[in-house]
């Protein structure tokens, strides 16, 4: 791991994530900037080889027999370049939060490194591992909502709604359209991995809503889709009051669904009658998809750090080299696609929320 | 009152909402354009004067001494204009449905007769007399959610989930935006309420989610409102599985409401720390402009015919002379501005979803 | 009506209901013990006839060829049985506020005259008139859940969670079992009426939750059902910070079904499989039971008064000598029983909830 | 770990729990009867040390310098005590599932032997270590609810509700009041851990629900509570159609609070006056029993696992030699209690649900 010292959340959550099922050894690691305390945090976690520089951490771990299989990459966002780089040249599988990169032609040089070395580079877009969501794009997929005509996704999270300091708000590092980057990446990613669509022309209006801040901490974009349908995507720090506030709606010809992180366990299907069904976590009838996830059974909620070990697991099976299922871990491209959208919504905010043609993932 | 024949679900309301506080009675009316059936229906309802012409009714009710004080106009979008300009030009009060008109022109003229008249014309946007709403008006205004940031609106019903043949659908009768001037009014007059901002440019995307139908039955809108906060409105009738869908947020410095029209009775309002709190109609310490329309109490849950009445006694109090109050009922300017409102979105989306500057009201 | 003063909610609530659909005209009534304010509360609701003296009321109704057609009886509970008595003998039906009386003497007494006398007797467990309600006493009575294996209903309102001076608080006026007879008599009735199931026995704690209280405030009760299936039912006005607290879950070998007061439009059905349906008012593929109920449509919530509303039209249909539905309106042999369980309950709770055979109805 | 094998899901739960936050290493165990399967299992989960006879297990992990500090008895119900006993008795901690045994004298033995060897026994009512539910109990003992006037718990599953081939409804393995040992005692520990009460008093009907199984799969009790308060607790796993069914509600003089399994990251709060808040896990404004539980933050939602794992966080902290904390793990006690409560509902029913005095604990 590189990242996630005292006090970093993100790099907690990987961690907590690759024990839950015991499937991962964190071997070696710096824990932030300052070597002092990325040593004592090391210690405190066991881990054996702790490391100043991260070039130097690729190229030994490269050399050992038992080197790391794959290394997570917590740090601020300007870094995510050079640091996953690194690895991946390395041949080291890499784990790096989103926003990719800062810029959509570092993270293509990402992809195509990836691919020449052979290395796994997979982006933590922990929502799609959920069970439910798995079996949302499901049903989809089984054409269960028929064609789809309309998304409403948001993520519109209250946890930054006065000003802080921290270098998301900070727009050398975290980039402008902060609100984009941080959530909207998110959202923008649920929507493809459920409907299996992309969007082919983005408007965006992004927006300052705290006094003082110098990033978008809210943006509002329309979408239209690869099938033609419409969709929005509301992505905001700055909900006053909001927990978390990812949601997707999809409404297809013969029903609807939507999945809301703040009850993750519970699926609702609408049919065009009225009545709407909660399909729950566990339950017998669910796909595969969703089946295989089950640790506990129906009725023992899933938190966030299952559908975080669920990414991790299904990592693991790529990493011993089977071959990723059809709904998996997001990827490199994923990752570029959702870089490439935070330029297209800057593209669509300097021309006054004009549409803007995109050709993700290209 | 003039429409609402048999089947017709907004005149049987008008109905209920009128009886329920027992200060209205039916005392005359054309029911559709059918005499017989109107007759008929008429006879069941009690009512004493039949017309077949609502020329010759506000002509005749005019001239009588026992004449009515309002009448209800629940006919087709096109046929507003020419039958409430007949009541108000006889100085008789009109409660039109909404959209007032199907052009602005024609509303405006609706308001400046009122005016010289001296007649009233309200438009049942009956959401706004929910208890609750009127609750969440006053807590904006007294500041407990500081500066307005950001409004989501949204009144996404799946009614018209699959095709139907009615006039809403009718391009030439209900109007091309049809989810705009169907729902989206609505929902634009409940986010002016709530926040007492209005919208100074709107963008909006036209589209129609089932196919082969002739209006667009789907809009997605961006406002930027009066105090210069963004908001979003997303009206549609193909939202499938969706009951009502109506449903607004607001979002303040210092809080956040939300509230639903699934569950009226309550109000959402959220802290910034993450806390909600569930405000229910009823409690004792709402404010008066919720608690007056309390008829049981608290755990007694309102329902749509209550606020409908709420709209019909505070039109009473008006038409008995009294001063509407501060949170009163939707007027013509109300209606003349949700018909602006249709037509900047069709402007809009005619330059691809372009900005265009309104001076709503006005 | 008799009753129903200035102030008194429940008396309200009647009027409101029977004007909700036109089918009432308020022509005759007593309204509270004051002449005065008798008179006035008359005059502002339009109604012509104000008596001083219920015997003189029912015996000159009697007599008209345009006398009251039904009496509305809504005061505290010890007058009921005199009132009722007074006009079911002079042959005009009564629609009497539950608990019927204070002992089932007398109540069987008022069943008796009615039936003698050919005049209708009615108890206003107003719950029962939901849709949803109707509705999911039509799915048991199809046999959809299979055979009933447990029933838990709750009245658990916390409207009187503090000491308050009146009369339901005094045992002399609204009986010891204050609980019982406020609120479980409501939480039985739908237990009754949406299993079609009597209890053969009852065993019933009592308690008084709000020190210093007169009453017994709280009663958890067991009950075995004709079936032979457990059941409970817990009713208490001191639940402190609920709104209403009137829920029902009906649990039977196939599946459950749950309904719940704060939300009167929706009902809940849980299949074996962990899966959750959630039915709506309006909804097309109600049963008849509940679409008959419908007067807006789907998305338009019922309330309270709405409910309410259908007791009077289901009674308006008996009054015009209609033979009433299989789920109609409660009778005076509900009110019996309620009485009668009030009565188990405080023969259990003197044998420290000992459990009581009981036959109830008869 | 004894217990565990192949398929059984609380075994996976316990290791999930304790990789979660990597405080624990699984270095021994003997997995299920089958000596192949559990060698083959022990394999796969990485565990060196793996044995055929627990008694064998207990001497030389208590031998080794290297052994086992603590081992998880996940068996059946009837092999608790032994297995129980020869570790404790080696002076091994031990967690145990509950039911702690099936009778109060072999708990009331096993309580004495970890006293007297110095070992420590804990049994996993995880639903105590969610934070919402340690905050619940914390604003108890702050006094925020006021004097507890009446509780009612219910664990009304619905994973049995059909006849199923386990043990747990073989009465001679589970014991023959299933309902209350299987999920009745955890429902108990949560309303004695959250108030802080003991009950002194017991009343029990238990009932079977499925036709023709051998034990009571239901029980529905009355308690007093040793400050006088009456309270209530439904225990059955034949709850058609119920998830998980644990949900608690106290109500004070002042307040009333409700926790649901369903929602576990969430707990509500209502006040007299109707309104209700609803607390998140992750709130700033949490007391430090809840905070300190917080892994990722606000809006990322605990699940089962994290709870458990809180248990074990906890536990090994004592297992390090600290004190306990004052809302720490359920003990060898709690666990008696358990067998003492299954024993007095049983007691009670052969009474026809009579009161019976209890001393828990004693």
């Amino acid at each position: 791991m590189v990242g996630g010292g005292p006090g970093a959340m993100i790099g907690a959550a990987h961690r907590h994530a690759m024990w839950l099922d015991n499937q991962y050894i964190l071997a070696a690691g710096i824990f932030g900037r300052d070597a002092a305390s990325s040593a004592e945090l090391a210690h405190s976690l066991g881990v054996e080889r702790v490391y100043d520089d991260y070039r130097d951490m690729a190229e030994r771990e490269a050399d050992r027999d038992d080197g790391a299989d794959v290394v997570a990459v917590v740090t601020p966002n300007d870094t995510h370049f050079e640091i996953a780089k690194a690895f991946l040249e390395a041949g080291i599988a890499v784990v790096c939060e989103k926003p990719l990169t800062n810029d959509s032609n570092t993270a293509a040089e990402l992809v195509s490194i990836a691919e020449s070395r052979g290395a796994i580079l997979a982006v933590p877009h922990i929502y799609s591992a959920y069970a439910m969501v798995r079996h949302a794009a499901r049903m989809v997929r089984n054409g269960d909502l028929g064609r789809i005509r309309f998304v409403a996704a948001e993520h519109a999270s209250g946890w930054a709604w006065a000003e802080i300091d921290q270098w998301r708000m900070d727009p050398d590092i975290g980039g402008a359209a902060a609100a984009v980057g941080d959530v909207g990446t998110h959202a923008l990613h649920l929507l493809r991995y459920i409907t299996g669509l992309e969007a082919t022309r983005v408007s965006a209006e992004l927006s300052t809503l705290v006094p003082g801040r110098q990033v978008y901490d809210n943006a509002t974009m329309r979408l239209t889709l690869s099938n033609g349908a419409p969709a929005t995507v509301w992505a905001t720090m700055a909900a006053t009051g909001h927990e978390h506030g990812l949601r997707i709606r999809v409404f297809g010809d013969d029903a609807s669904l939507e999945w809301r992180h703040e009850d993750p366990q519970h699926l609702t299907v609408r049919d065009p009658g009225g009545g709407s069904t909660i399909l729950a976590h566990g339950m017998s009838t669910l796909s595969e998809d969703a089946a295989r996830l089950t640790r506990v059974g129906l009725g023992h909620p899933d938190g966030f750090l299952e559908a975080f070990a669920n990414f991790y697991l299904d990592l693991a099976e790529i990493l011993r080299g089977q071959t990723a299922r059809e709904l998996s871990v997001p990827t490199g491209v994923d990752g570029l696609i959702g870089v490439q959208f935070v330029e297209a919504t800057v593209a669509s905010h300097a021309e006054d929320a004009a549409w803007v043609e995109v050709a993700l993932g290209t």
